[in-house]
């Protein structure tokens, strides 16, 4: 499946939430490959195929004892790392191995390598401060998307449609007006939006509010969004009192957060979108439920456009696109993650010929 | 997709009710096109190809602005001949052009060409009398239908279903015991069945009780089913007091309406059913919103019975049907709609060749 | 479609319950065949391939009359072999006979032979002492599974996986503790299982008190899984208390069932599973039905993990699987299934070639 996937296998993606696994293992399909996460003992965290070798039922379905996985149709028990461990009244030693994902727990998720997994490495994660710090607070959901990863790619990277789609929370014709810049720097791509002096669109006004700021005040705005493979997409956006400098406004001028967007293939057609925010810890959890509850709503609107969008261009697969400079974040993206997939190409058929 | 379609795209089909799209623009998918009908302003109506040149998102998403139809996901504004007409910090002077079809509003429907624009000509809508009239009044609904069109055309041809699929309103016995005739009038088939002297059906005794006649009298009943391309079917029927003239009779000795199917393709396997009667307009709308209810509910009778002949049929490719003297008006009918295809066809390649 | 079709033609299989034909023609597939079964009068059962000649409706819309199905849209009437019987209007001589299915009723089911009706024999039916005495009772239901019946016939020729499916009513660790034997006799498979002196699990513990018995009492416990082709599966089950001779103890000192299992395919990837049980009657409809009860949640545990295996399984179509001591059951069967395909494919193609 590797070669023709539209997607980077040799990546850290986030698989899931730790919540999701405490109970009992969880099924979940992911850049193509059907996994089963679970937790071999407390702490600790082990991603197999889905597939138990026995008679094929889903490993998912089954429990865990002394830190393996039982099938839950005959018993076969298979450890963290994909091996036969026991069966009641048979000899497994013979018994093939299932495959293992590697896989960390770090920043709240559980994240796995869907590739060769002998090039991965936890060091490749990508640097999250805000999710280590007791001055940020995260929250955030999941959603399984009907429509190709990388039409929500180029959805973060081009935010003129929040005038659009988010009309009656983030949007504001000034969004569009302002010019946009984009720039790559080495992998990642950062698109960048200021919009000094305007008024504050419904949220914002509500964020000035909560921070004890003047809601109807003029503010500067920006929005600066970053891609970084295989598909993460993080969002510094806020607002600070006109004048005060913007981005770089004092503490008490201005109100921001980070919009967090790990973006994880499923299928081809489809993805996982876990999505959330991260904001500055100020003790008020009532707000963080409250902008979580806002961003859910938010998100679900882009849903609905992109699951309608990818059905219309499966109904017109030869169909070109305009590509504008609105769209260069997301066509960057692109770039660097066709350049990833080929890279893997060209170094597997390099191993197959060795 | 033309060459291989299953109806004439050069024809005026009913795309939906003026009601449909006065709150808001309607996707609505004709003749295997995506389409989005929309009114630039009131009393206006244009229909564009459902896709957004920019990112492929449905048009239908959006909202009319000072005429223009704007995408719901970045604003570009498309005009009602598919023109780029302006995008917010864009020059649109570039851009390819949408679909545009060509579109009437008459006889309280919008009607679309999905064909060649260059032949539309609104001179060739069928003349509806009864809808122009004070001396009629109609009232009808629409059921999308998961079977080829020209099974409903088939169905309409061919009442002698009444007897068995609608045993409790308009079908008797009589109906398969009185001969029928078809014959065919150019592009037109006319099929027709009189019935002497019989009891009247239930939906028909009920008409003579609401025009002050007696519901037990014995009837002179007729059904004249008129096929006109490229898929409407409008059928005369009534019954009068037995022996006063049958359709001929005195207003005063009969009841009578137009049963009028606009049969529109949406893909080869499913279509628009747009269902309804016209009748003498007595100021009763009372009856007239019973009776649209009633035929409602024969309609659905055989929505149930055509679906499942699809899925019958498409178990069953290969099979040959029977050809009964009962089936000539739908295979008339059909003959009518391929000489169409072929029609078209054929000025396609001549002009290709040109 | 019988050389690709992976079940036997040539053999009786159960195709419905008599209560689910005695109000109206019941439409089922079965072996890829639609078929319809009706009552041409009472007592009497017929079976036709559920298409109408005439135009493609399926027969099992219409109702019966003086013996023969009428069509439900326009009245062709078949009769119990095929034939066109009479049409109003029409001379039905000429017109082409409808396929009849060999069809039983025998042993409170209706049985249907897909294959060539020359070679159906009622005596070829299943000997079923139980279904016709009245020391026994029967009661059991009819699950639609969407797996491959093979994958059925696996599950209950394999029953250690009552200790992990089923923890909560029929399994026990004793189950996967006790060894299997299995033995191929002619076109038959038996798997059996004694597990001397153990503790009885929750339904077995129910039924000796039901008894009269001690629940907590030491029993031994039986299982006796017997395939015969074309799919149906009978188990003998019971508990006796201990040391009382296991299957052969007296009435008095043992609990027992037969569990009965027709399984019957509709697509290559679905089936009909009639599940039930008979038992001894001892004039206590309650028990009857609280253990049918008992029994259908059970097998709605298999329904759920079969349906699972079966996407895993075609989520991976070459992947080979593991053939275990406690496999041979379902593979030993499968190759009496593949024999039985096998040879009619050969006698299909040598009548072919005389």
């Amino acid at each position: 499946m590797a070669e023709m996937a539209p997607w980077a296998a040799n990546a850290w993606y986030v698989a899931c939430t730790p919540d999701e696994i405490d109970a009992k293992p969880l099924g979940r399909q992911i850049c193509g490959e059907r996994m089963v996460f679970f937790r071999p003992r407390a702490g600790a965290v082990a991603a197999l195929e889905d597939f138990c070798p026995h008679r094929g039922a889903p490993l998912s379905l089954g429990f865990v004892e002394d830190g393996d996985l039982v099938c839950g149709y005959h018993g076969l028990a298979v450890d963290c790392a994909g091996r036969a461990a026991r069966m009641p009244s048979q000899r497994v030693s013979g018994f093939p191995p299932t495959r293992a994902f590697p896989v960390v727990e770090r920043y709240g998720f559980i994240w796995v390598w869907p590739g060769d997994p002998a090039l991965a490495d936890p060091a490749g994660l990508p640097d999250l401060p805000w999710a280590e710090s007791p001055d940020w607070v995260y929250a955030g959901g999941l959603y399984n998307i009907a429509c190709d990863y990388r039409l929500m790619i180029d959805n973060l990277m081009d935010l003129t449609h929040e005038t659009y789609v988010h009309a009656t929370s983030v949007g504001q014709k000034e969004i569009d007006e302002a010019p946009v810049e984009t720039r790559v720097e080495g992998d990642e791509v950062v698109t960048s939006r200021l919009m000094p002096n305007i008024p504050a669109p419904p949220l914002w006004r509500q964020g000035l509010i909560d921070a004890g700021l003047p809601g109807d005040a003029p503010v500067d705005r920006w929005q600066v969004c970053r891609f970084s493979p295989p598909s993460h997409v993080m969002i510094d956006v806020g607002v600070a009192l006109a004048g005060r400098g913007g981005p770089e406004a004092d503490l008490g001028d201005k109100v921001f957060s980070i919009v967090v967007d790990f973006i994880t293939p499923e299928t081809p057609a489809s993805h996982w979108y876990f999505w959330g925010a991260a904001s500055r810890n100020v003790g008020r959890p009532d707000l963080v439920a409250a902008r979580r509850e806002a961003q859910g709503k938010v998100f679900a609107e882009d849903r609905a456009m992109l699951e309608r969008q990818q059905r219309n261009l499966d109904a017109h697969p030869g169909r070109r696109l305009l590509k504008l400079n609105i769209d260069a974040g997301g066509v960057h993206s692109r770039r660097i993650i066709d350049r990833l997939i080929a890279a893997e190409a060209s170094a597997t058929s390099a191993s197959s010929a060795a």
